[in-house]
C-alpha cells in the first residue's frame, strides 16, 4: 500500500467539491473521488465531475449510480420547476424544493464502505453551512453525528481502531471565499459546472438558486465567472 | 394521507427481516418495504422479498439496485469462497468475510430518504446482535448513533419537528426466539431463503453461516425448516 493517506472525496462537479478535491490533494492525500448519478435533471454534472477528476489525476474515479426518482419529494428528482430568480436573502428563508431527502447521509454512506475497503480514514465532503443554511445536512452539527455514527458502524473502526474522519473545510466559508481559496490552488473553475437546470446544450439558465450563489461568488471574489450562461448567447 | 402511520420496513427476504415486517405489520402500520440488489451473490433473497411483500399486501415494495460491487470488500460481493460449516460458537469470534463494509448505513440512508418523502416517522430493521454479534453495524449503539444523526438530517425532522425512530425488535432476541415470535403471528417462512450461496436451482447450502443458524434456530424452536437444502436432494 502506498505510503501516502487515501481520502475519498464527494465530487458533484461544482464549485465547492472541486474546492474540497484541491483542498485534499493540497495535503497530500491520494485522491479516490466519487460521484452519483442519482436521477438529477442536471446529470450534466457527472461529466464536470469527470473534468475535474481526470484534472487532478485521482487514483480512481467512481461515477455510481442510484436512482432517487424511485422516491422523489425534490424539484431535482420529480419533474417540478426549479426555483428561479430568487434573491440570496431569499433562499436563506427555508429549505427549497431543491433540497433531496437524506441526499448527503447516502452519499457519505457509500463513501463510508469505499473507505473501509480503501484502508482510508478521511472522507471529504464540500457541504457549506453559509450558503446552504436551510440544509439541514450542512450544517456542523449533522456532519459531527455522522462521524460519531460512523464509527460505530464498520469493521475498520470498531474492530481496527481506525478513526474515521469527515472533513467540511468548506463549511464556514462564504462563496467568495471559497473561490479565492480555490483559485490561490490553481483550480480551474471553467472545469465545473453548477446550473440545477442548463439547457439541452450545457448552458447554464443564470436564474436557479446555484446560479445565483455562482454569479454572486465569482462577482464578489472579483474574478471572471467562466460559465457559459444561455443570457449569454441570447439574441 | 392514511389515518395508519406508515413504516418503511427493510426487507431482505430471510427469517429476521420477515419477521420484523410481520411485527411492524401487527402494530398496525402501513408497510413501505424496501429490498437492494445490490450484487449480492444470493440475489435470489430478492425474489423471496417478493413473495413474502405480496403475502403481507404491502401498500409499496420498491427493489433497488445499487451495485456495492464497485467498491468490493465482502465475500458477499466479490469471487470470494463463502465460508463453510463453521459452528456457532467458531461464527461469534470474529467478523466474517461475509461482512459487507458499511450496507446497514446504506440501506438505512435509503429507507431515511424514502420515510421523509412518505411523512413517515419510523424504520423498522431486523438487525439481531445474538447471532451477528461480531457484525458493528447490526449493534444497539450503532443503531441509537444513527438514530440520532438521522434526526439531525432531514427537513422532516430539523425543520417540521417529526422525530423518527428507528425500529429493531429483534436485537436481543435468539433465532429460535425470533422464528417462536414469527410463528405466533403466522409467518410463513417457507417464503424465506436465508442461504448466502445457493445453487443455480435455488437449493441451499446448508454449510453457510446464514443456513447453519437458519437450521440450529428451526432445530431449537422445536418446528420444520421449510428450507431446501442441496443435501435433501443428494442421491
Amino acid at each position: 500500500m502506498s505510503e501516502e493517506p487515501r481520502a475519498v472525496v464527494l465530487l458533484s462537479g461544482g464549485v465547492d467539491s472541486t474546492t474540497t478535491l484541491a483542498l485534499a490533494a493540497s495535503e497530500g492525500y491520494h485522491l479516490y473521488a466519487l460521484t452519483f448519478r442519482y436521477g438529477q435533471r442536471h446529470e450534466h454534472e457527472a461529466e464536470a465531475a469527470r473534468r475535474v477528476a481526470e484534472h487532478f489525476q485521482v487514483a480512481r474515479h467512481v461515477i455510481l449510480p442510484i436512482d432517487l426518482r424511485t422516491f422523489g419529494g425534490s424539484a431535482l428528482t420529480d419533474d417540478l420547476p426549479v426555483p428561479k430568480g430568487r434573491s440570496l436573502q431569499r433562499m436563506h428563508q427555508d429549505i427549497p424544493i431543491t433540497y433531496v431527502p437524506a441526499r448527503n447521509t447516502i452519499f457519505l454512506s457509500f463513501a463510508l464502505g469505499w473507505a473501509e475497503v480503501l484502508n482510508s480514514s478521511d472522507i471529504f465532503i464540500g457541504v457549506n453551512a453559509v450558503d446552504y443554511s436551510g440544509y439541514p445536512d450542512c450544517r456542523p452539527e449533522y456532519v459531527k453525528a455522522y462521524e460519531r455514527m460512523a464509527n460505530l458502524a464498520t469493521r475498520a473502526a470498531v474492530q481496527d481502531r481506525r478513526k474515521l474522519t469527515i472533513h467540511t473545510p468548506l463549511i464556514h466559508l462564504s462563496k467568495p471565499e471559497i473561490i479565492r481559496r480555490g483559485l490561490a490552488l490553481g483550480v480551474d473553475y471553467s472545469l465545473t459546472t453548477s446550473c440545477y437546470d442548463p439547457s439541452f446544450d450545457g448552458l447554464a439558465c443564470g436564474q436557479c438558486d446555484a446560479c445565483t450563489l455562482r454569479r454572486n461568488g465569482f462577482a464578489e471574489a472579483g474574478v471572471a465567472d467562466p460559465t457559459r450562461y444561455q443570457s449569454d448567447t441570447a439574441p
